[in-house]
């Protein structure tokens, strides 16, 4: 039996990102979850949504640039707190170390096993968001969460889920199966 | 260290969902994962993005409808399935049980505990791709998901996860913690 409830999004879980902008010549942060995928290919397109009450789109409608860190569950704490208090009061450009990379203004978290540097392509505009369509100019990683071919291993960065129903974080499981290949069963002749 | 990867896509895992359209007068299904949520709030916009090399998109290029269900684990053969043949030399309109909602062309897959009747609001269009921004206008949901505040359960849905570097499916793991809770301890004052 189903049961109509509303029109509520049912997109969840979701990726955990943190933003890195540079507002007011500061680095800051903001943990975003309504996160997409664009495309596959290059260039390769990524989507932020991100409320217009927020401090951060200053940044990326001043420089045209943001990163895109993938925190980890050990992160969770600090994830959390940049999702919390907001750049126009706080000053949330200490909680991370910082590295530099291509981009002056697409700030990247050392304490993020992977990051992405963005140039802005597009922003698609929402009544009370911004969607940030960004480019990804090079991504970084840590070694350690790699495979041997060089991609990035989710298992390994064991990445923060997050789910707005609940209200929670979750990680993710085991590997359940092979992706176009585990159909294959089904195919005839 | 961080090691330069190129600009490979790191916003994986990702969740895996199934879009229902009506082509040539047949339902026809389509797993995509590169997906997003576009905002907060009603009317609330999701993404699909889609290769123009495939069959779904005149479906709702045609309607300006489709749907977006979310197969839990239990369904990933069918999914994976659904994601290696075409439309266009395939009847997939027999692989799922389908149910009615509001609109005739998004086709609702009653193996999936949850799914979203959309409406088309904008394209947003690559080189390769086309991302269908869609309006959530009903989700159904079996009531064994749900939570006792009436809230989709990532738990009790199981859902799929994609992984394009390691092609692979995985599953959800375990709640970890509060949103917007367990960052408050690093508030001051």
């Amino acid at each position: 039996m189903k049961k109509d409830i509303g029109p509520a999004t049912a997109m969840y879980p979701s990726l955990t990102t943190i933003v890195g902008t540079v507002v007011d010549g500061r680095p800051n942060f903001l943990a975003v979850a309504h996160v997409g995928i664009m495309n596959h290919g290059q260039p390769q397109y990524i989507s932020v949504g991100i409320n217009k009450g927020h401090y951060s789109p200053r940044g990326i409608h001043e420089h045209g640039q943001f990163s895109v860190n993938i925190p980890s569950e050990d992160l969770m704490v600090e994830t959390d707190y940049v999702g919390i208090v907001t750049g126009k009061n706080t000053d949330k450009s200490q909680v991370f170390k910082l590295y530099a990379g291509e981009l002056p203004h697409a700030p990247l978290i050392k304490q993020c096993p992977v990051a992405m540097e963005c140039r802005l392509h597009q922003v698609v505009d929402f009544e009370k968001h911004e969607v940030f369509i960004g480019e990804i100019v090079k991504t970084w990683a840590d070694e350690s969460v790699l495979t041997d071919k060089g991609h990035v291993d989710p298992a390994k960065v064991r990445p923060l889920l997050f789910d707005m129903g609940t209200v929670s974080y979750y990680g993710i499981g085991p590997a359940l199966g092979g992706c176009w290949n585990v159909g294959k069963k089904l195919k005839k002749g």
